[in-house]
């Protein structure tokens, strides 16, 4: 067996071995294959594909490159989720203090924002003073105090991934079932949970924009964690419109809160409370997912869900006086309002447009290198099926760089469409997926 | 336009434009794109194919990678062959002093043997003093005195195919016909040629085992050669057993010798000059391939084609007395017979055991890096469809390594099966086929 002979059985679509795929990751992970043999085979399993056995087998190749947290020493039930990521999805801020109030640990390992989306970390870091880079001892401390932490990926954690990761951004080997597979779940199981609910987005500001690819993605990820044993629940949700209205680091902080505190119940708090649910339900403080939605909406009205909030963020080193006092956080130098011209239903929105937005204002970044304003973004208030008249304001964008907003506003106007008929109405939750071992 | 979309596009099977096949290969030439990105690329071109306009877009941008030879000087027709190669066959050094003596320039550069199969060069070099190494203008000065001239590839000559040869055989991406198409072809355009035949081999000693296979690239090459405005014939002939009886280098000088002398008269003399007559042909010093065959019998009768292989040799520094007198040539240290047990019709050869049998005698290569030793080798008698009784020799075998010589003989043996009954009779041209541009 060697790299050569590995390479041209998937190129000739056929199924490798466990022995197979362990060797070409752990060799790759090692060093000892060269990148340009590695691309050649990524290429070949991105177009020949890989079964559920063989996503699995790469899923732990990937997961052993690296440590997997050791929490045994946490008695209770431990749950995560995991996005496939959208516009303004800042999901995971609601759901860790909620579900860590329904006494459920929350090991949550998150990523940045990368293109048309946010990422979760670039949001806690909004927050002045927030840490997302712990020691695995910092963690622990975190967990224990307050049930769940919010972090970043060490380099203890699935090493592999971040080495293929690399090299898929730039051979075109992004999109696939399998790879994408392996590489959130090596990461989602070396935080040893019990339990993960996947939020599977699609729609036009998804990365798979067809409810189909968005199924066959979330089968993928319930395979593999049903071969790893663990409990698992998928739901397939929208991501047409972006979710809830702020779009923006900070921005979406002030959402968080006031989402939080009951303030807002919009699509973000109707997901938020339902993927909460799920995971209440899968750490068995809840006998039905009906049931762990309600107890996620209790946890809010009574003001635990905000209270563990700012304890997880006050544990993490933030100025939680910021989340006490909103108005209290630097304003972006410019700001202008979102004016429409015309008049009709709002049919339709390109949501990566509006995403890619965001970005250019300074909320998201386009190469990895670039620099985040956390006070830039969007305010977008208007929603599918909306009647919308001539000179309405929909919302309102904000940046320190003045030349970006004309650019910016004009991006997201042109990414409207308006109809004189009232559309049929947009469903947030499209599917629920159960693992066969629940 | 950049590399990723370039790969993307390709891996979604998509037709590339000429100027994205040609900035792909120049930058990659030029080192302004990773390896790993253009073995991705390779990996896509390899499962998802490209056209006959891709394949030709390719060949050209190999080819302008280098240098192509101006021959212009000489105000003859260029004709050139080119055989995918095979055991014991060694036509080209056949070829060339025939077409030569015909009138014709034949400005053949070859390559070397790796794996089964040998190569000219190596065959060449077994002669004392050969060198093969030609500047250009010494190629020219020996074309000019001999009419053709027998070198290696040199650096100016299509780099682009040097470098993407070595990275498709790490990576599994060789046996794939539009990129076998252009290297084969960005070589032999370089040549400054007229015309070119191809020897498109099919069996167990070829790369194309499938008829259907080798049918398919002896198209591709000529719809490239078509592309080009040069004239081509390919012929479709059968490597199921080795061509002649000679395999190993300085044993296939002497089958060379001895066929140029008109001693022997088998399926290599009759390839050989059914092969030099189409040169003839498509160099118009003849008005039909059998008129051409004719005249290449003619010439090997008469001893002009001896004469001129003795020329070239010479021009080429090699030492003729060796040539002259075969018997002076030093002799291997050891020799064995190879004795059948068990009787009846020669109905099959593993030809690429047989290959691979030379090889590990010490006539070929495994790794780039090996040493050939000239004097290794086997003289195989049997030919399919022959009756051998039990205790028959069919050949002797050639080293000097005594240890290696009882493994290839097992392997020589096993490569054989006996049958009964009386099989078919092989076919040694199994198809002609001509550029529609003549």
């Amino acid at each position: 067996m060697n790299t050569v002979e590995i390479i041209r059985k998937k190129r000739n679509n056929k199924i490798l071995t466990n022995e197979e795929i362990i060797g070409l990751i752990s060799w790759y992970t090692e060093g000892k294959i060269p990148d340009y043999q590695f691309s050649a085979f990524l290429m070949a399993a991105y177009i020949q594909g890989m079964n559920k056995e063989e996503t699995a087998a790469m899923t732990r190749a990937m997961l052993f490159s690296g440590k997997i947290m050791d929490l045994s020493i946490f008695t209770g039930a431990k749950v995560d989720k995991h996005s496939t990521g959208g516009v303004g999805d800042k999901t995971s801020l609601i759901i860790a203090p909620i579900v860590a109030a329904a006494g459920i640990f929350v090991p949550m390992i998150s990523g940045r924002g990368l293109g048309h989306t946010g990422g979760t970390l670039d949001k806690l870091e909004a927050i002045p003073g927030f840490r997302t880079d712990l020691s695995l001892k910092e963690l622990k401390s975190v967990l224990k105090k307050c049930g769940a932490v919010l972090v970043g990926q060490t380099s203890e954690i699935a090493p592999a991934d971040k080495l293929i990761y690399s090299l898929r951004d730039v051979t075109a080997t992004v999109e696939s079932i399998p790879l994408i597979t392996s590489s959130i779940m090596s990461k989602k199981l070396a935080e040893g949970i019990d339990g993960l609910v996947l939020d599977v987005k699609t729609g036009s500001g998804a990365f798979m924009r067809e409810t189909k690819d968005a199924v066959r993605l979330a089968e993928s990820l319930i395979n593999t964690a049903v071969a790893f044993d663990k409990k698992v629940i998928a739901f397939i949700t929208d991501m047409n419109q972006p979710l809830g209205t702020h779009i923006g680091n900070w921005l979406e902080i002030v959402e968080t809160v006031k989402i939080l505190k009951g303030e807002v119940a919009n699509d973000l708090y109707e997901l938020s409370t339902v993927l909460a649910g799920a995971m209440i339900f899968l750490g068995d403080k809840a006998a039905s997912l009906d049931e762990g939605k309600e107890l996620a909406i209790r946890l809010i009205n009574n003001g635990k869900a905000f209270e563990k909030f700012l304890k997880i963020v006050k544990a993490q080193n933030g100025d939680i006086s910021y989340l006490e006092n909103l108005e209290k956080y630097p304003q972006p130098k410019f700001k202008e309002e979102i004016q429409i011209s015309g008049s009709g239903y709002l049919k339709k929105i390109d949501n990566y447009e509006i995403g890619m937005a965001a970005s250019m204002l300074g909320a998201g970044r386009m190469t990895k290198e670039d620099i985040i304003d956390p006070k830039a973004g969007i305010i977008f208030t208007a929603k599918l099926g909306n009647k919308i008249n001539d000179g309405d304001v929909i919302g309102e964008i904000f940046s320190d760089d003045k030349y970006r907003l004309a650019d910016a506003k004009k991006r997201i106007l042109n990414a409207l469409v308006l109809d004189n008929r009232k559309p049929a109405k947009t469903v947030l939750i499209k599917r629920v997926m159960l693992g066969k071992n629940k």
